[in-house]
């Protein structure tokens, strides 16, 4: 797709085929839709780090919560978004050992009980070994510091999603 | 549901349940959360309104998008959330005549032309009379007010969907 295409696209076109860049959250581009035209892809990441940025810390957190465990229970019973399954597929996380899949279990739990949100990694920068470490290195952190990091992480996936439907969609 | 129980729902109970009381807007339950506990449905219904006045121009507006056309294309297709279905059902909206879908058709694509985002109103406290009225009144207003009362709307079917789950589903 091209940039004059993009700006193009009414409200409901442009929703619905950006609307999961950012998991769950269609209300973010629907809001970023407002400030088109974009010149290239730097310009509506920036737009949409600008809306996630001025968003108050429930909000961060909130969007956090939008997300599905890694290896979880959507996982299991094919219930994550197409974007969310083909990103831990990439990382092979559907295809664990059974004691992988304890353990991550046991691990995100413990995460979500300290932080009160889900652990979020970019999976299509990581592979197993590097998630498994992460997790196990970020749940000692506090939560101010892993709230911050968890939406650096949405925004690497909001990244390759745009870049994604913007090479391959239209 | 009594209060204590809702107040000690994680924040994947709380979305499950709560997560379509602003429609396709799961972001908001999921960052309101973080207020709990809630002495009782108006401090819920108080925290979600403040997270919604926080939000720039472009939030309310994104808020606004994520809404179907009333007897739109959704509705025809079968694909409104199970909310929105029985709301505009319940304003008749399911059984028009056919003359009746096309002159709201072309009402709802002059506003979304106008206000770059859909008609809002509260289906369960209109018939389809009074939401054609409204509509052709609300068609010539100005692009602020008419978000701002769009945001109202969404704060009454809110108040409604709360009502509802509160009432029945625990």
């Amino acid at each position: 797709m091209d940039f004059p295409t993009l700006n193009s696209l009414s409200y409901e076109e442009f929703v619905n085929i950006f609307g999961n860049v950012v998991e769950k959250c269609s209300l973010i581009p629907a809001a970023v839709w407002s400030k088109r035209p974009f010149a290239n892809l730097s310009a509506l990441e920036a737009a949409i780090h600008e809306f996630i940025d001025a968003l108050p810390e429930s909000g961060k957190e909130g969007i956090l919560r939008c997300h599905p465990d890694l290896a979880g229970r959507d996982l299991q019973r094919g219930t994550l978004t197409p974007e969310s399954r083909e990103e831990q597929a990439r990382a092979g996380l559907d295809a664990l050992g059974s004691a992988e899949v304890s353990l991550l279990a046991q691990l995100n739990q413990e995460y979500k009980k300290r932080f009160e949100f889900p652990f979020v990694i970019c999976a299509k920068m990581n592979d197993k070994a590097t998630i498994l470490r992460q997790l196990s290195e970020r749940i000692g952190k506090d939560r101010a510091e892993e709230s911050a990091r968890g939406i650096e992480e949405v925004k690497k996936i909001c990244h390759l999603r745009l870049k994604a439907l913007i090479l391959h969609k239209l």
